[in-house]
């Protein structure tokens, strides 16, 4: 994040400048990504003379998005020679397990970007220009995109996810994953509890993803489907817990408060209903990660927002959940919200 | 600027995410000028129920907007109510004297901003993607509308240059303002010594504005204009002093050395010509934002460039000029070089 004003300091324009120009970072990081600059650089490849493939990339080209890369903190630079930072190794090199490189793909996608062109109008209208609902528009091909590039950011939320969702619970259960998407967060509660089953709900094409991942991890014996919408679809049951991760989000309170009283008809007697989701201070300005996520439910919704814990906690006790409790994602910008039926 | 990445803390993705998500801060900046939020603020308006007028924004458009500048530094938010910091508050608020909203409409305008949707494609072929020479194409009619927008950003820079050029010079002199664009510079010279000339050079519908600029200070009657392309106008001459301000970073070495030599030939023995540019230092990464300069030059020209003082004085050099220097303007990111003829 950048730097906020320093009463002592004197008064300068950089803050406005660097706003100004923010743009070009995505824009950067992406060309970057697209021409396979983090894996070059992986290879040894840190001369600028070296490592663009010579037909691939201008030299003029690849020193200017090289420096620019440097200044804003995600390569090193040494006599003339790039290199990975830490940070750029463990999450921009194609072949590092934590590669983030696929997200340029979701939220740096064209579709997702076109709205800021737009923005002004946005904040007037109070809601997405996209066509119909944006992202929330039934069968929407974006989320099939999501499933299939998301995963690497979604993976390091999965274990305590399951963790809290299972507390212990080894025997037979049967888990409701509601927006399934990519599938890990059911597949991790398979993983985890071997007596588990896992009905996956998401539109068909996307559920084909979950369901490759539930193979690659081994539980899709155990792995079920479940294709519609969650707003229509019968959800049977009933679960002894129904996860709901990066979903309310999406919605106005009152569409929450009556998904939630759906999710809670489908489950048995104190079994539990647990979202993940960007949940801000309520101050709804920190943590910056989770307060900023509203900006891309305002461009891609009509009404969705990063809600506060108060705020999802009066959504679960309208619906008529009890023992609801927020659990904080250590180095991770999430929060797990449980209650309980 | 974003935080590096300090080898003691643990590896999180933030900065990975924060880059890929950077654009949202031009976009937001941006919407907020258009939909005059700064001057809202300004008149103490700050609780978002009052301050959008009724029917130009809607409640949750504007919350999620402010809450995002709040994030971002440029605002501050105390108990749902929400003002100006000193930054904003000089540099935002439309009726302060150093406002840098207009600022929006050039570096921020689509044309400009287009390329960034190409960047790939830019850093293969080393060049800009817009038709013909991209902004360096004759007659380009971006230049009118960075002398009526620019001027805020380049006022600062005009006292700290006229002094350096003038060095106390204030008898009769003639000087020339190549590119002059809103004309501040030579003007700021006419108004420090009351017995310069000065000579605009620029596209004619640039020097309108000049001549408008130079009216207002009341230096007009010594103002005159020479319309055309500084690369195919004869200068005329000789002149005690040249300006070339914001000018050589659009074009390459030799391009630029060709131009010195004219100017040097356009200059009585002993005259100076001066340019004003973002100079970075010879690691070409800092300080950050001359150095990302470069960025913008690719995107927009075909071989342009933020060149270090090594490289501006060697193209000087060539050009047959002597006592070389460069003064940077502190509290700014531009550096002024001298050369002698």
């Amino acid at each position: 994040m950048p730097n906020g004003n320093h009463a002592e300091g004197p008064l300068t324009p950089g803050l406005v400048f660097d706003m100004l120009q923010a743009h070009q970072r995505t824009a950067a990081l992406k060309a970057a990504i697209v021409r396979d600059l983090f894996r070059a650089l992986a290879e040894g490849r840190g001369a600028v003379a070296s490592f663009p493939p010579p037909c691939s990339a201008s030299e003029r080209g690849i020193r200017i998005l090289c420096d620019f890369l440097v200044i804003n903190g995600v390569l090193l630079k040494e006599d003339s020679r790039y290199r990975h930072t830490p940070t750029s190794a463990a999450f921009l090199d194609p072949r590092s397990p934590s590669s983030l490189a696929s997200l340029a793909q979701f939220p740096g996608n064209p579709a997702m970007q076109e709205p800021y062109n737009h923005l002004a109008e946005i904040i007037r209208t109070g809601r997405t220009n996209m066509e119909g609902d944006g992202t929330v528009e039934p069968e929407n091909p974006v989320w099939v995109q999501f499933a299939e590039t998301m995963a690497p950011m979604m993976a390091p939320m999965a274990g305590p996810l399951g963790a809290i969702v299972l507390e212990g619970h080894n025997g037979p259960m049967h888990v409701l994953d509601i927006a399934a998407g990519h599938g890990l967060f059911g597949i991790e509660v398979a993983r985890q509890n071997p007596q588990a089953r896992v009905t996956g709900l998401d539109w068909a094409p996307v559920l084909r993803v979950a369901l490759d991942n539930a193979r690659k991890a081994g539980v899709h014996d155990r792995y079920n489907m479940l294709p519609g919408s969650a707003f229509e679809v019968d959800f049977g049951g009933p679960y002894d817990a129904v996860l709901l991760t990066n979903f309310l989000h999406h919605f106005d309170k009152p569409t929450n408060v009556g998904l939630l009283k759906k999710v809670r008809a489908s489950l048995r007697p104190g079994g539990r209903a647990a979202t993940l989701e960007f949940v801000p201070n309520e101050d709804r300005v920190s943590p910056p990660m989770p307060a900023a996520f509203s900006m891309n439910m305002l461009t891609s919704t009509p009404a969705g927002d990063a809600y506060t814990l108060s705020e999802l906690t009066a959504m679960y006790t309208d619906a008529g959940f009890g023992n609801i409790s927020g659990h904080p994602i250590p180095m991770s910008p999430h929060t797990i919200v449980m209650g309980h039926a």
